[in-house]
């Protein structure tokens, strides 16, 4: 399914009453030297309640013997930066279940891939909030070995909601950070997720970490 | 300055026309089948008019010879997320100013070193978004070498606003990821952009790239 062809129409103040998905909240809290002060910040309304987190990312290696590790990255309009966005693959965590089950079940509904966790204590990360002084989302992002040679990752078959037009690609991890550079010039928003850790295999590169 | 002793007082929900420095936005768009639809979205209110970007994060390496290259990371308060987080340096971009020069300013005003622009096509990201299904904020990183041995960086000296609290803190950049499982241990809130960066360190070691 492709990705390219939407459009923005037209956008508007959205008033805290009217908004179903988000909210925006205010925080009184005391400074560090006790003084009273004020925070504006926004949440999403959907995290389940009891749960840490809004949802998992998913860095998910495809291997093929002779072939480089690469990354499975996702291009998706995302209508509140008005471009298409490269993320990796991604989902809310529905309640009662674990990130890494969402983990293994967003992949393959948004992918077709059936993925193993890397059972390490790379596995999953720290609960990592996407931008605190703005907001409180945040995310698990959960670590996965996609094994290409196996049969049911033959033929990957999405499950994509009517509303997700998601368009799939990978990248060999070692081009990472040019591809996205490239990706940007083209147009395309870098998700800050994949950007970073971009840059963090660039820097283990150049300190030969 | 030390970051510990804030507490949350109380949250309330804020509206739209109350909030000075963020805002609620619905978008409406086309998705990729021409079907109209709506999104709703957070913002910042202070981006510069003309800006296409927010703020910039800093990925400073300290340098000095005979010790491990180490990045400078800040122990600060953030009542979004009601914890003290742990961020590379970052600010907000003034009015007329470019990236790298917001970079190097924030960086001697929050840490008191002055920094050196990493001068290559490695030197600052492409935009990237903190979260572009949720709001439209986004940086660019920008990467700066500190010389330990520089007499200026001797005796840093920081030049923090009245409701500035921020604590600097250095960890070697091969330990990075285990350093950061330790701060969640503790229960810092760590930010997504040093959180992934982190991983990308740990996946080019492990992949050897």
């Amino acid at each position: 399914m492709s990705a390219q062809g939407s459009k923005v129409l037209s956008t508007a103040p959205l008033s805290n009453e009217d908004a179903r998905w988000i909210s925006l909240v205010k925080t009184q809290y005391t400074d560090p030297q006790g003084v009273h002060r004020d925070w504006e910040s926004a949440e999403r309304r959907t995290r389940p309640k009891g749960s840490l987190i809004d949802g998992v990312g998913i860095v998910a290696i495809l291997q093929k013997p002779g072939e480089p590790p690469s990354i499975l990255l996702q291009k998706q309009f995302r209508p509140p930066v008005a471009k298409i966005a490269i993320e990796v693959p991604a989902g809310l965590v529905d309640a009662g279940e674990t990130a890494e089950q969402a983990a293994i079940r967003e992949l393959k509904e948004e992918t077709g891939y059936v993925g193993e966790l890397v059972g390490s204590e790379f596995g999953i990360s720290p609960i990592m909030f996407n931008d605190p002084g703005f907001c409180n989302t945040n995310l698990n992002m959960v670590h996965v070995n996609v094994d290409l040679t196996r049969p049911e990752n033959q033929n990957p078959q999405t499950e994509l909601e009517d509303n997700e037009f998601i368009e799939c690609f990978t990248v060999p991890l070692t081009d990472l950070y040019v591809e996205l550079k490239k990706l940007d010039a083209e147009g395309y928003a870098i998700d800050a997720r994949i950007g970073t850790l971009a840059e963090g295999i660039e820097i283990a590169k150049r300190w030969k970490l």
